[in-house]
């Protein structure tokens, strides 16, 4: 069975990374090639990028250089891991893709959404993932949350206006693009959520 | 008087460093307050996008990442450093800028330059230098003089062909762009090359 590329996207605190740690076992049981990965980063030079994009060193960066920098450690990311694996057929699993662009350099800074199309055109082409999660979740319980597991990172430290733009961006593109998004409620107890995810899997997999 | 925004251009080796000193000491000399710069880097971030770009921890990295990277510390140069000094009336002087790109990832690395043009205008709008000094030497005069500087960067250690390439792009596009692009010999003594770069810059005061 040929690979598919899956994006878990959502503001902080969703429960992403356990999600990912499920679909990759449930995958790897059905006798699937699973790369799971993550943005910005996924690549030495990638995670090289999120640590110019996430600490503090640069807190006044311009946006511009914000949305060329992620999308320059996309680049790397789909050279180096995507493309080659689904090339041999593996599937992909990545934690946030372009999708998390449009939501927060568009949604939560305002960069236009045309200006951020213009990139995933001159980097992916016509590379699109097959299915994005869109883990969603009140703002204050994700906060929450996320506000638990330490220092918070230049995005983590927005007021939770930006993470309700956030969010309303994605929520905007999910009912853009029904055919390639599905909303999962994420503030559900995790084996609900696991439940909901394991039913869509189990269907791309039959 | 307003202030312009000069670059100097051209392979390793031309001596752009010597001259846009003596650029900065004439212009200041005149009257004019003058910010002298580099390209990638000229922000701390920038710098650090430098460092990325030039160092060899990342060797095999993607043409395309490349790209972004450079447009990337561009976009910061320009917000933080380049278009505030221009605001201000200030000159600026700055050691390679997008025509770098078009000569080192389009000619060099076969970058079409229709991919380059879009990148230039998503970062730039219609912002452009008002005059680019290309200090031209056969490729074997500036290979040998850069290489008595030390170590060799991820761009300096490319053979003589890529240089070749790199020299014709820039040629290539000084005799498109006639009106903003000045051709330097810089296979004369000091002196004689500062003599010619001397009478632009005394037109461009008087």
């Amino acid at each position: 069975m040929l690979g598919r590329f899956i994006v878990a996207e959502g503001i902080e605190g969703v429960g992403k990374t356990t999600q990912l740690a499920l679909m990759r076992a449930y995958l790897e049981q059905a006798g699937c090639q699973v790369v799971v990965t993550r943005e910005p980063g996924g690549t030495a030079l990638g995670e090289a990028i999120r640590h110019l994009l996430l600490g503090h060193r640069h807190d006044d960066m311009a946006l511009t250089t914000e949305t060329l920098l992620m999308f320059a450690a996309r680049a790397e990311h789909l050279e180096q891991v995507i493309r080659p694996a689904l090339a041999r057929g593996d599937w992909v699993l990545c934690d946030r893709f372009t999708e998390a662009t449009y939501a927060y350099q568009g949604g939560g800074r305002g960069l236009s959404l045309e200006r951020i199309a213009a990139l995933e055109t001159w980097v992916q082409g016509q590379l699109c993932p097959d299915l994005t999660l869109l883990f969603d979740l009140p703002v204050e319980v994700g906060l929450t949350r996320a506000g638990k597991r330490g220092p918070a990172d230049r995005f983590e430290k927005e007021d939770k206006e930006f993470f309700e733009r956030v969010r309303a961006a994605y929520l905007k593109r999910a009912s853009q693009y029904p055919d390639r998004y599905w909303i999962v409620d994420a503030n559900q107890p995790v084996e609900a959520v696991w439940s909901e995810v394991e039913s869509l899997l189990a269907a791309m997999t039959s």
